[in-house]
C-alpha cells in the first residue's frame, strides 16, 4: 500500500451550526453559546459558529449576532460563519468575524430546491462576496454540496465537482470542502472524486464531508485519507441532517472521527473524553439520541482499553 | 494504490446465532425459523442458524434442534451452526448438519469468562470435536474472539492470534473468522493484524468479522478488503452485541456492507431492498430499533438514488 496519510488532521467542527440548524424544535442562545464553548475546550481547531443566513429560510439560526457577540472566543481556535449572500457578510463583518464559508450545490435542480437559485446565479452572486472577504482579509472556505449523488439528479460528474472547485480556487477561496450532503458514496467514489478534484486543486486546500445517511461516513474519510487529505468536517454527537433527505442522518460524529484517528496514529489536538462529555451534554439538553457510537459506548471502558 | 480487493464477497450472516443470542427476551421458535428463511430469500450465501451450546449458559438457544429441524433449506445456502463442546457435535450430527462452527478467545481472561477454560484447554477441547467433523466431512470454520483488544487484558498481540489461527489451519479447519468482539479497533490495526495472519494462513482461508461498538466496523472491512479479504461476517439490521462488553453495540449491518461492496462493484449475490425488508421485519418483531443506517433510510429514496 503506497498510502499518504496525513501526520495530522485539522477538524472542522460544524455541529453548531450544520447541525443545530436542522433541529426541530427551538435552542436557546445560551444553550448555543455555551455549547460552542464547551466544543473550544476539547481542543478542536475550527467551529463553525453560526449562519449569517435570511431568519426568513432558517429560523432556527435568527440569533446569529447574538451568538457570535456571545461566544468568548479563545486563541488558537476560528470560528468561521456560513454567509449566503451581501446581506449575509455585511451583517458577518458587522459581528467582527474573521473567517467566513459559503456554499452552493453542484446540481442545478439542488441549488434551486436549497438556496432558489441556479449554480451559475449562484456564483455571480459569490463573486462579490469573496471579492469584499478578501479585501478585509477574511478567510474563506467555499462548501459543495451533493459532490457525491444528489437526490434529485442522481449520479454527479466529478468534472463537475471539479470545475466548480477550480472557480472558488481561483477566486482566492482558501479551503473548499467537498459534501456527500446525502450520504450516498462508498469509499471507491470517495477516493476516485478526491482525486479528480486534486487535480485541479492542491489536495491541502480540501477538505471532506461526509453524512452517514448509509453508514459510509467512516470509511469514505479512511478512504480519503489513504490519499493524503488532511482536512475533515464533522459535528460532535452526529448532529444534522438535510430537510432536503428525509430519513437522514446527521453529519458524520467527530467523537467517532477522533476515536479512528488516535487508532490510525494521526494527531488531531482534540481531548476525546472531553468531546464525549460535550456530545453527551449537548444530546441531553436537546433531548435528542447521540448518534455518535463512541460517545454511546461507556466512557469508563473507553479509558480502560486505550 | 495497489488494493487488492475481491470481486466478490461471501457475506456470512450471523444474525440468527450472533444476534438473536443477545437478546433480552424471549424469541419465539417459530420467528427464528421465519427469520432464517427470509434471510435466505436473500441470497445470503452462509446463515448460521443457531448454537448447540448448552442451555444452561445461553437460554436463548435451547430451541436449537427445533431451528434447525424446522428450517426449509434452500439450495445454495449453507446453514452452519456453533458447537462448543463433544456433546455440542454429538447434538449437532444427530439434527443433520452440514457445517459447524467452533469459538475460543485469544487471551486467558476472555476464555476464562466467556467459556469457562483456558485458551490451551479449549484447544484440547477443540481437536476431538474438529477431528470428528472432518471425518463426518462437515464444514468447519473458527472463530477467534477478542482480536483486536481484550476488554480484562487490553491489547492482543498479533502473533498470539496469527499462532491460533495456524493451529486451527493446521487441524484442517477451512475458515478462520478474527472477531473484533468489543469493536476496539481501527483499520490500520485491522490491515496490521490481517497480514499478520495471513503470513500464517492463506487469505483466502480468513474471514473478518466486526462490531460497530465504537463505529469503526466499515472503515475497517474496508481496510481489509484492500488486502484482499473475501468473507465477511456481518448480522441484518446489526443485531447482536456482547454480554461481556456492557454498551456495545451489535455486529455490523449487512445491509451497510452490502451497500459498500455495491458501491465499489464487488458482488454479494445479495438482493439489498429484501435484506432491507427482512432486517425492518426482525426489529419490528422483537421491538428493536433497527441499528442499519441503510435499514432506516427510506427504501424509496434508496431506490431513486441507485
Amino acid at each position: 500500500m503506497s498510502a499518504l496519510f496525513p501526520d495530522r488532521v485539522k477538524l472542522v467542527e460544524v455541529g453548531p451550526r450544520d447541525g443545530l440548524q436542522n433541529e426541530p424544535g427551538r435552542v436557546e442562545t445560551a444553550t448555543k453559546i455555551e455549547f460552542i464553548q464547551r466544543l473550544a475546550e476539547t481542543g478542536l481547531p475550527v467551529i463553525e459558529a453560526t449562519s449569517f443566513v435570511s431568519p426568513r429560510w432558517v429560523p432556527q439560526l435568527a440569533d446569529a449576532e447574538a451568538v457570535y457577540a456571545g461566544v468568548q472566543r479563545q486563541p488558537g481556535v476560528r470560528y468561521p460563519v456560513l454567509v449566503p449572500n451581501q446581506a449575509g457578510l455585511e451583517r458577518a463583518l458587522a459581528a467582527g468575524v474573521a473567517d467566513i464559508a459559503v456554499f452552493t450545490g453542484v446540481t442545478e435542480t439542488f441549488c434551486q430546491k436549497n438556496i432558489h437559485c441556479s449554480v451559475a446565479e449562484s456564483l455571480d452572486r459569490y463573486q462579490p462576496v469573496i471579492a469584499k472577504a478578501r479585501e478585509k482579509r477574511l478567510g474563506v472556505r467555499a462548501y459543495l454540496s451533493c459532490v457525491l449523488g444528489c437526490p434529485y439528479e442522481g449520479p454527479v460528474a466529478a468534472r463537475q465537482v471539479a470545475r466548480l472547485a477550480r472557480w472558488f480556487a481561483d477566486l482566492g477561496v482558501d479551503e473548499i470542502s467537498l459534501g456527500d450532503t446525502i450520504g450516498i458514496g462508498t469509499p471507491l467514489q470517495a477516493q476516485q472524486l478526491l482525486a479528480a478534484v486534486a487535480e485541479e486543486i492542491p489536495l491541502a486546500r480540501l477538505a471532506v464531508h461526509f453524512h452517514d445517511t448509509y453508514g459510509q461516513a467512516l470509511a469514505n474519510i479512511f478512504a480519503c485519507l489513504e490519499l493524503g487529505v488532511s482536512v475533515i468536517d464533522s459535528a460532535v454527537a452526529g448532529l444534522g441532517g438535510c430537510p432536503y433527505a428525509k430519513g437522514a442522518t446527521g453529519n458524520v460524529a467527530t467523537e467517532d472521527v477522533v476515536y479512528m484517528l488516535e487508532g490510525m496514529g494521526i494527531e488531531t489536538g482534540v481531548d476525546l473524553k472531553k468531546l464525549i462529555e460535550v456530545g453527551n451534554y449537548i444530546c441531553q439538553t436537546l433531548t435528542r439520541e447521540n448518534q455518535s457510537r463512541v460517545g454511546r459506548a461507556r466512557i469508563s471502558r473507553l479509558k480502560q482499553i486505550t
